[in-house]
């Protein structure tokens, strides 16, 4: 572990210059702070503080989640993983970010800069800098839903997407359907393709097919729906099972706007159990994801890192929320309206 | 929650009986405290210390595993649980079972008679009747290397096996070996399975093919490679990836007899890091499974359960261990050398 003097000694300057630089004092350059920064990351430097046993301050950092209100993603996690944090004394500060914050300093300087012992990355994709940044870091962070290899300190946490898409396959299979369609999250994403296997091994552990052109990747909004129903619906599915409950709600929409009914005519089934999905018309049908255990879980995996204990994949039940938009398969209806309802299309 | 109360109606009799037979009371018949035992535990009944915030009172139940010494890879684990839960003034009991003991009593009548709030299950198999039982305890429970479906009170911790097996896979490609035979650990066990898709994953995502007639399932004891070392060296593997490193100091033996050397003809892997490992000739190149962080985990998890956090899964980082048993592959030697070894044996 280096220490101030440490620091010192390899740049050539005085200790009192290295403290002011790490302390923030406004009596030395900006350059001259940023050169301390840097070195203090580069050897692995961490003040007592961050090190001490006692009350620590970590963050959650968040962007592309909405979290500001009890109905959005993200409120729960930060609850939930606050309440673990305040049981310990922790401290806790919530930080949106974006890009621009993250091109402009590293991750690990922003850490030590502001004497975070600890962060939790909310809604962050791979392709960010500052999780590109993560296969180096030493200072003990957790990702929701993406995963590090051979990096010690870093930790992720989620739900079991294939407990909770085998839930999902299974039931509908229990009411007899066999063409089962899939709407999953955005590609490029470890989730989603977590979801995509769990969908396939599910299909053919049911005895079905998963069918190519029954899958479609979309993104996390209602909208993306109207894109891939109408070719889902042509293409014999009697069932949708989507990412989220904020897509099966598009879901919804888009099949009623073509003329038929859920679930009579087709199930469908969410992903996460929002507090929206129970509003739904009809109730929705969904795979939770209970999101105060998973802030919970967070923190006892970022208790774990700050401890050194290697950590490295911590996984929640899924849990399956049976309600009102799925239903017994009568897919001779089905095939009828539908071819009924595209040769109106193609007229 | 039941209560006493609760049981006493059920049962028809007084609660002063009830809690006589919950508490051990001497002035109950065996077949009252028995009953009184069985209703508890169906209605699921936990006693106010069980359910305390403060000092907790939870088991280590351990079976084919051996722990009494350092050497021994339970020793650490158990180690490692400790010392987590000291932190938190835990009291922890280490108990040795054995399957009578299983079939004597149920799991859940156990745990209530003896008022234990969590249990730590160590080797235990997926066949023991305690295991079975855990489809549907209410017991907050943790098992190591064993996973049981949809049930909140039940987590599993163990190594990462993708991780470790395909840091081994990836070594020996790195010196030029393509015939890497995997003696693996006993057949119809989780881990033993999952290292299974690892290596065949791990060699096929590095451009080898696995052989089949190089994969067999042995058993933790060095006795194990007598079996499999003649095969595999006729069928021309260059190097040897074991399941546990007492199995590994096995097979180095067997290469010895058979006249060859480890790693300048063989090279060996093993999987553990056990003391042994750095005390075999050659000293042992292996994966470390960290079993003082095994049992910290346990613990973290255990800690998530009891505050009904839903954790299902916890996997530490498996970390390659760089010793002196694997080398450059030298292909053509070894051919000739076991060619010539196989017709010796066959003359």
């Amino acid at each position: 572990m280096a220490t101030i003097k440490d620091i010192a000694n390899k740049l050539g300057i005085a200790v009192s210059t290295v403290s002011k630089g790490l302390n923030g004092a406004s009596d030395i350059s900006d350059e001259m702070r940023q050169l301390v920064l840097d070195t203090a990351v580069e050897m692995g430097y961490a003040s007592k503080k961050m090190r001490s046993q006692g009350k620590r301050k970590v963050c959650i950092l968040i962007e592309n989640m909405d979290y500001e209100n009890i109905d959005q993603f993200g409120y729960e996690i930060i609850v939930g993983f606050k309440l673990s944090a305040a049981r310990r004394h922790w401290d806790v500060s919530v930080i949106p970010t974006n890009l621009n914050m993250q091109t402009q300093e590293k991750f690990d300087t922003y850490m030590l800069k502001n004497g975070y012992s600890g962060a939790f990355l909310l809604g962050f994709a791979l392709h960010d800098d500052w999780v590109k940044q993560l296969h180096k870091t030493t200072v003990p962070t957790v990702l929701f839903d993406n995963y590090i290899d051979n990096n010690n300190h870093v930790g992720y946490v989620g739900t079991d997407s294939f407990e909770g898409i085998n839930t999902a396959v299974t039931h509908l299979n229990d009411l007899g359907h066999t063409k089962i369609a899939f709407l999953n999250g955005s590609k490029n994403s470890m989730v989603s393709e977590q979801r995509y296997q769990a969908f396939v091994q599910s299909m053919e552990s049911c005895g079905l097919t998963p069918h190519e052109e029954l899958i479609e990747y979309g993104y996390y909004v209602p909208d993306c729906a109207k894109y891939h129903v109408p070719t889902f619906l042509k293409n014999g599915a009697t069932a949708i099972i989507c990412a989220s409950d904020l897509i099966a709600s598009g879901v919804i929409s888009e099949v009623t706007k073509m003329g038929l009914r859920v679930p009579e005519d087709i199930s469908v089934i969410g992903f996460d159990d929002l507090p929206i999905a129970s509003q739904l018309n009809p109730p929705l049908t969904t795979v939770r994801q209970d999101r105060i255990d998973l802030g919970k879980s967070a923190f006892l995996l970022l208790d774990g890192l700050v401890h050194n204990v290697t950590i490295s994949k911590m996984l929640l039940r899924a849990k399956f929320i049976n309600r009102s938009s799925t239903a017994i398969c009568s897919s001779t209806a089905i095939s009828k309206k539908t071819a009924e309802k595209t040769i109106i299309d193609e007229v």
